[in-house]
């Protein structure tokens, strides 16, 4: 038992950027051994997390350097690990045989998404060398489009036959386990393709050793099919809990599983891209932030900018509409900012929550009426503290005159109505069209109630104020 | 082969939402048989689904009826799919023998979040009937705070010893599975309750049966400590993708197991809160929307409304000491929305961009530098651009002078670049204090850039058209 074991989160992160300055001082000064043995201490994620930094920090020489003095094994998952960008930059820097060595060695599933990355020269050279049946494969898995079940799944499963005894099922499993996903869901055919159950490895290691995996296996298992979105496909694993889903062609032939470890960055992207447009950000959300260009950078976010300034200018035609109005009583203009500012946060808050309660499935688009009448009520109540506190702010701290505080109360009751309820059903409104409800969010929601906002609040103060316009 | 299994999953939707129309149409006639048969038809996963919808349409009577009539094991397995106010609601219309023997039979983590749900009353009858043994356990998990990882732990995992051989072991793991929430990864102790190692159910199946679990277990395993955040315990899960990771307390000794599957919620429910801060939403999202009352939905919509209130009064106010170059000019109150929202809209996209990239550990805190340096460049590009768009609508458009389209432009440039490094900079900032970032998101910089824009604003509009303020 050394020290390391006995600490927590944090410490080991610091542990962590402890070792990699360590290691990264070591590669300034060339001692290669001491850098790798220190690497060698973590284990295959965390090293490719410090292959990252380091050739961030000390570029892809002294990276491919270090990469080539791991282990044949560990350099092998490292690689898995590593981003796409940065396996292209080791793939172009190391040998031919090198490169074959590890995609013949990574699983199948990897393999695909880093011949998806790489050039088509290199990744031509290397299915060259590829056995002709696994090159077959390869091909199809590369033609799935992007996205769906197919370009997700591995074919390296266990496949048992319903009439296999528990302890034949267990010697074949022992054999295939080393080229297989994983062990412990395992999937029954009746001699064809087709899938006709699954057993998990749990059943088997706990069931006799005659009994038969077809009486054994069960049959109301969940299974995907190949073409079905990414999105989905994160859905079934998040509803079920799953280890492995089973994928099937329109035939219901088992042609791949998909795994939950690689679900789990699905989600996370998934999640980002909802975050990022519900924020005014456009574009695909595959490459990381400080690795983005600055022109990538502009172009996600002029979109939504350009079509606010339009609004914002429309905002800003319609007020002069009142220019009788403000002029009269300038000081208006003091509170425009906050009807029109009320509006929007009201709005916002609505529509974030209804959008996020659509992404995980709490809210259907049958709701829609209930959540009308949420919205309705929550706004009523929510109009009238707003109100009332700043009628008394007007009245009272500003010393205007009631009539003032009236109209910015009145004002404000309809504005938050309006906003809560826009809020509410913009979202539902997007997804029943089939447009992401993402889209929906503050930027969208803010142009609209700033427009409304500015001209309910004027034409209150044109009715209370007696002032024609 | 059933038809059913050929089917995407939209069509098993439809089919889903069909057979929940029929069973719902059964319980209201009262055909209670013809109900239980199509629900049993789905998984516990599903039928829990079902059951929440017919509780939301027919009350609880029926759901009960329904549930009792459930074969024993399934019964189990559907009520800890149940959310909580659902089993709750269960729990105080069965017997007490009905919910000892659920209670009894449930996976122990599913049991500890039961019994945080209940009443003190049921919790203390339940326990009564417990053995001596687990109810000590039990009491032991109930005092764990809530959201650390001792909260999410269970106790059922299987233990070896490491001179067991890889046949005993088996053997082992053969008697104790029924009991273990998983049976894929195995701990190893040395005599004590210190973990020495991990060994998965794979890795033994792999190897010679007389070969020795201390020889082949892993020592480089990830583990958690017992009161690490429940944030820390989702990120070793993302980081790491493993099935499960062992809990140690501070004396290293093992005390549970956390499994990836009561992950997955933590995650979704960590980020739905994470988006809702974003949105200017506070509080805990440990409802769904439309099970939240309305009053509780006001106390979460309220702190930030009135915060910003408060901030765009005193906007307000700011404008009121440019009265003299407003009334003189009062075309620009026709553009102070636009510089506004500007503000507000390419603030907010920094600002999410950059929150996101903090919550999903893409950037760090000692990337402040670089995070700034990119929202200048961005910041820059996207300013001119808007400013060139502006200026050009409003001279040739409008119709308006061109001083009065430098004014807009000039200030423009300024704007977008002051609201992209505070946008980048508060959610890093906060996090350096200790504050959520997600706080920094809209609500606040739309409060500092509404302020500081309309200022940037007249004050430009005061230096470049020569009004004395």
């Amino acid at each position: 038992m050394t020290e390391t074991k006995t600490m927590d989160m944090d410490t080991k992160n610091q542990q962590f950027d402890r070792d990699l300055g360590k290691i990264i001082a070591f590669l300034e000064e060339s001692a290669y051994f001491k850098a790798r043995d220190l690497l060698l201490k973590y284990n295959a994620v965390d090293i490719a997390d410090m292959l990252e930094d380091i050739l961030e920090d000390l570029g892809v020489e002294k990276v491919v350097i270090i990469f080539r003095m791991l282990p044949k094994d560990v350099s092998v998952d490292v690689f898995s690990y590593l981003p796409g960008e940065d396996q292209v930059n080791i793939v172009q820097a190391i040998t031919d045989r090198e490169i074959s060595y590890i995609i013949k060695e990574m699983d199948f599933d990897d393999k695909i998404d880093v011949l998806e990355e790489l050039p088509a020269n290199i990744v031509d050279k290397i299915l060259e060398k590829t056995p002709r049946e696994e090159r077959k494969l390869i091909n199809e898995f590369l033609n799935y489009p992007e996205d769906c079940a197919g370009s997700l799944m591995t074919p390296e499963y266990i496949s048992l036959q319903d009439t296999m005894t528990v302890a034949e099922a267990m010697a074949y499993i022992k054999r295939e386990a080393v080229d297989s996903e994983t062990v412990y869901t395992c999937y029954v055919k009746h001699g064809g393709r087709k899938l006709e159950g699954v057993i998990s490895l749990r059943a088997l290691v706990i069931a006799d050793d005659d009994a038969i995996v077809g009486d054994l296996m069960e049959t109301d298992y969940v299974y995907l099919n190949v073409y079905d979105d990414q999105e989905e496909v994160a859905e079934a694993f998040k509803k079920y809990g799953f280890l492995a889903i089973p994928v099937v062609d329109n035939e219901h032939r088992l042609v791949g599983i998909i795994t939950f470890d690689d679900i789990m960055e699905i989600i996370e992207e998934e999640t980002t891209e909802d975050i990022e447009r519900m924020g005014g950000v456009m574009g695909e959300s595959d490459k990381e932030y400080l690795d983005m260009g600055v022109f990538r950078h502009v172009k996600n976010r002029l979109p939504w900018l350009l079509f606010m300034t339009v609004t914002l200018m429309i905002t800003g035609s319609l007020i002069t509409q009142f220019e009788a109005v403000l002029s009269q009583v300038i000081v208006l203009v003091a509170y425009l900012p906050l009807l029109m500012g009320t509006g929007g946060n009201t709005g916002t808050q609505a529509a974030t929550l209804v959008i996020r309660g659509l992404s995980v499935d709490e809210i259907d688009l049958k709701d829609a009426a209930k959540v009308l009448w949420k919205e309705l009520r929550v706004s009523i109540i929510l109009g009238i503290v707003l109100s009332a506190f700043n009628f008394l702010k007007i009245t009272l701290i500003d010393h205007q005159s009631p009539m003032i505080g009236l109209t910015v109360a009145v004002a404000m009751i309809i504005v938050v109505m309006f906003a809560k309820l826009l809020g509410g059903m913009l979202p539902m409104g997007a997804k029943k069209l089939g447009v992401d409800p993402a889209l929906m969010a503050t930027p969208m929601i803010s142009s609209v109630t700033d427009m409304v906002s500015s001209v309910i609040f004027l034409l209150t103060a044109s009715i209370l104020l007696g002032i024609a316009l």
